[in-house]
């Protein structure tokens, strides 16, 4: 039986006809890979995420965590999968054997962690957030730091969180007030409360690593003041530390992952007597935000991967159910909707997007690879720069155009999709947060037009744009000169309507449609994308080829000409949004 | 306090300076109103809606009406909404004196129904569904039927439903397989299953008067075939009649509207003896499709007039919020996010949303009024045409961009949006029905480019097209130049564009994108409203006018350049989604 979860030919021809993992197998660290280790854990994967994950997805939605007052109550399933989960070893697949990890390539693992997103994104959350977690303190962390919490995530019996909102403070992070105070010892003291805590209590595992940003006080005001702390649930020595479950938010979708508000140091438990929870610096003081962005960037490719992974299995289901529902005429005879145009354009977008979104975030992780373990110095530093230029889009772009799936897959099955008991209302319910979580739509807009491409004097936006003219220039070697042509006046365009935007001498105007900017070049990504799945389709024929190459006729034809009016917009340096008085809304 | 439901200001703005309501006064039919009776019955819709229909919208949401294997419960704010409903009148306020009506223009009562549409969509659909039964009897049931069951429906002791819909049979009703066997006393006994019938089993009201489509045996195939019949819940002799709820459906929103498949005439009450629930024909045999239409072409305005209610509420939630929450800076001091460029600019957007949705709905109540009620034939079948062209964009343009546009709402609230503490997620969930129920998003396309365009030779398109064109002229009267310029090139654009479509000498190449179609001269036709709001505001001074201005400019700047692509992707004769092989998908 077909998947409805994901396609394994689909990833297979990304991973291997596409990104060519095969070839990384030559580099020292993944020497001991092959396409065998490889499609083990893929087949693993889909596997678990099948068995485990799928089958409690709804009862996980229908019985969201609850809080008592003291504790979370969540379905039983849920620590069930993730003992299956933490079974298979993939909670480590991208990290060093050093510390127990597969080390296999981050494009290999990133497509396994898709099965779970797909089968169950609300529970494949835990072990994600302890992935990202994990992977800052390797990267910033003492070797004790390392020791002492990364060990145990590896193993799966601790889990991690990020806590950088608080009430008050949303996206403005310079604004929190959660205080951390020195002690002799070198350990820190802190007070204050965080909110929207993903994952931030349950009985789920022994322990949970908070990653936390607060102020040291005497520090500088701003973000130059914000340190990161590790402040465990359970301290070392056993004993409980300060964290407290203040509340539970009750979510649209996205039911599974509980998500809290925590009390730092509020005096229901004092270590030793002293008030506040007991939290270790990582790195150096005021460095907080920063060394937060190395685990904030992989959450937010994270996040689009979330979104892919929920726009692909809507795909599937709707593509399921309009093979199969009988419904209207073609030629005369009953037909199955799918043999309706109208029903055919919504699939096909479904398609384009999901399967846009999908090879998109591989091909962030294919990057990562390469920052990594590129040969040269300069390859990395070029694979470092184009992710970093990426990743507001690799974020934006599958949450808002994989949620667009998740409602013409709602569509594609009329009132029948509207109802619980089809699972595509849940799909478009979880992936609505996408938007939302790890840096709204809007900042991600500011990231992309206010820092990421004005960055190294605009070298990140150079080298996307030279990237996908390299993608274009193969495309026409390879006769596909009207697709070539189409993504690379899109790209040249992009490159046109970013200086014009630059040139205005007031930078509120050159940010006020940052946003539209974010999607237009978004689109612009995404076309290349598809460019570059044609180029690996080559000639080949046959039914999947015939589909990859329908899916990147829909969005050259349907989809990229939307950024036409975006560009024009943005070229006038239009004021409307930024002349508007509050009080005439 | 302001209401969060709607703006009184705007639909005075709307009703008088704009559709001039106090002109119909002049005519017979409503020579006994005046200004003074309108604000009156809009004063007593605004109170009625907030002080019963709100309060109790959450609730609704939570506790959705279940059923137990015998009967439907709900909570018990519903029924004592509805008998404050009823009590208000308000139901039958566009009926005739000669039924208990108030005889109020169309325009007034459909603004009315907007405040309970906004407080409420889930408990409004059951007044609003029972109108328009109603109003079908009153065109073409005889003088006793109109008696014996729209009195009851008056008064609100009986409620209305329309069946239509079966499993097998959603959009293509030619496939209907419900049977009515005629007996020797004119009625005739009705077997078969219905679907998706909102408002279908309850104890609301004394009895549930329903309107079904089936066919008689040996009359022609397909529609032809089709003939309506009032089958009730109770029969005039108090006797229950043989319609047995056989389950309720569990929708993602909405869920204050009870949904039910229905069995008629399975067996479990037998009035004589006899196997087969009682109906009674409307009309003529063989009409029934035809005179569902009446109905159903009300209810899509009403579906219209759901999204546009709930796409108001939605966004002054919103900006109520935006006004309140303080986040980051604006000139280095802390500000609201109302101020922040990026949420003017998601606010904007839901203002040219939900206020053009609703002027739009409006307007089409205006054309009813002119249907009844114009001083000449002729003028009375213009309102006719131009309001059936513009049928399916009422229904659909709303339901799309009012659902976009409490999306928005969602996004302006952040994470708190995507709680259920928040009442914005509940608008989103509740309007997402909209573009499926009482003909899908694609069946509205295709009626508009299939059928309205082309009916009486294009003559619909051509008044549609010279009533905007009429528009545009007095825009440039006005001075608003640039404005007209872009409306009027829209529409010839809309002209161009349906003629290379018919051009094509294959229906299937011309329909093939009549979504796209639908959406880009949905585009056309609000922004053509925008300008009407725009003249009619004139040189008017202060917040309001400045409002209705900048909401104006963003739609003519940001929004109606979307139709570019698509008018020349249609004009292109793309065959993309045509040309699917569904072993591709």
């Amino acid at each position: 039986m077909r998947s409805l979860l994901l396609s394994r030919r689909d990833l297979d021809f990304l991973l291997h006809d596409w990104l060519d993992v095969g070839a990384l197998t030559s580099r020292e660290r993944f020497a001991e890979h092959s396409r065998e280790t490889f499609d083990a854990v893929l087949d693993l994967s889909e596997q678990v995420a099948t068995e485990q994950f799928a089958p409690h997805n709804r009862a996980a939605d229908l019985a969201e965590p609850e809080f008592d007052g003291e504790r979370v109550h969540m379905i039983p399933e849920v620590a069930k999968a993730l003992e299956a989960f933490a079974a298979t070893g993939i909670l480590s697949a991208g990290m060093d054997e050093s510390v127990g990890g597969m080390q296999l390539p981050q494009t290999v693992a990133q497509a396994c962690f898709l099965w779970f997103q797909a089968a169950n994104v609300g529970t494949s959350a835990y072990p994600f957030l302890t992935i990202a977690n994990a992977n800052l303190l390797l990267a910033h962390g003492s070797p004790e730091q390392v020791e002492t919490w990364v060990g145990p995530m590896v193993e799966g019996r601790f889990f991690g969180t990020m806590c950088l909102s608080e009430p008050q403070a949303g996206s403005s992070l310079a604004d929190i007030t959660t205080r951390a105070e020195p002690r002799d010892d070198g350990t820190y003291r802190l007070r204050g409360n965080k909110m929207w805590i993903s994952g931030g209590d349950h009985d789920l595992s022994e322990n949970i690593v908070h990653l936390v940003l607060a102020k040291i006080p005497g520090g500088p005001a701003g973000v130059k003041g914000i340190s990161l702390f590790i402040v465990p649930k359970v301290l070392p020595d056993g004993q409980r530390n300060d964290v407290v479950l203040a509340g539970v938010n009750h979510k649209m979708g996205f039911r599974g992952t509980v998500n809290t508000l925590l009390n730092f140091g509020e005096g229901k438990h004092t270590p030793d007597g002293e008030a506040g929870a007991v939290g270790y610096l990582v790195g150096e003081r005021g460095k907080g935000l920063a060394l937060m962005f190395h685990m904030m960037n992989e959450a937010r490719v994270g996040v689009g991967g979330n979104a892919a992974a929920l726009g692909y299995t809507g795909y599937l289901h709707a593509l399921d159910y309009a093979r199969t529902r009988v419904q209207g005429r073609r030629d005369g005879r009953p037909a199955t909707i799918v043999e309706h145009p109208d029903v055919a354009r919504m699939l096909l977008a479904q398609k384009s997007y999901a399967e846009g979104a999908v090879a998109l975030i591989l091909y962030c992780a294919r990057l990562l690879d390469d920052e990594r373990t590129a040969a040269t110095e300069k390859d990395r530093a070029r694979a470092h720069l184009l992710l970093d230029t990426l990743t507001p889009i690799a974020k934006s772009w599958p949450s808002q155009w994989c949620l667009a799936a998740n409602d013409l897959a709602i569509q594609v099955h009329g009132g029948y999709g509207y109802t619980r008991e089809y699972a595509v209302e849940q799909f478009w319910r979880d992936n609505r947060l996408n938007m939302i979580h790890e840096g709204t739509h809007g900042i991600q807009g500011l990231d992309l037009l206010g820092r990421k491409v004005v960055l190294h004097d605009g070298a990140g936006l150079r080298l996307l744009l030279d990237t996908i003219g390299a993608g274009v220039e193969r495309a026409r070697a390879a006769g596909l000169t009207a697709e070539a042509d189409a993504v690379g006046a899109a790209a040249t365009r992009t490159a046109e309507v970013t200086a014009a935007l630059w040139a205005a001498d007031d930078p509120a105007v050159t940010l006020a449609n940052s946003s539209t900017y974010l999607e237009a070049v978004g689109h612009v990504v995404v076309a290349w994308i598809w460019l570059e799945q044609l180029v690996a389709v080559g000639e080949r024929e046959g039914d999947f080829a015939d589909g990859k190459r329908a899916a990147a006729r829909y969005f050259l034809r349907h989809e990229l000409p939307r950024t036409g009016p975006q560009f024009a917009l943005l070229e006038s340096l239009d004021r409307t949004t930024l002349d508007v008085r509050p009080e005439i809304l």
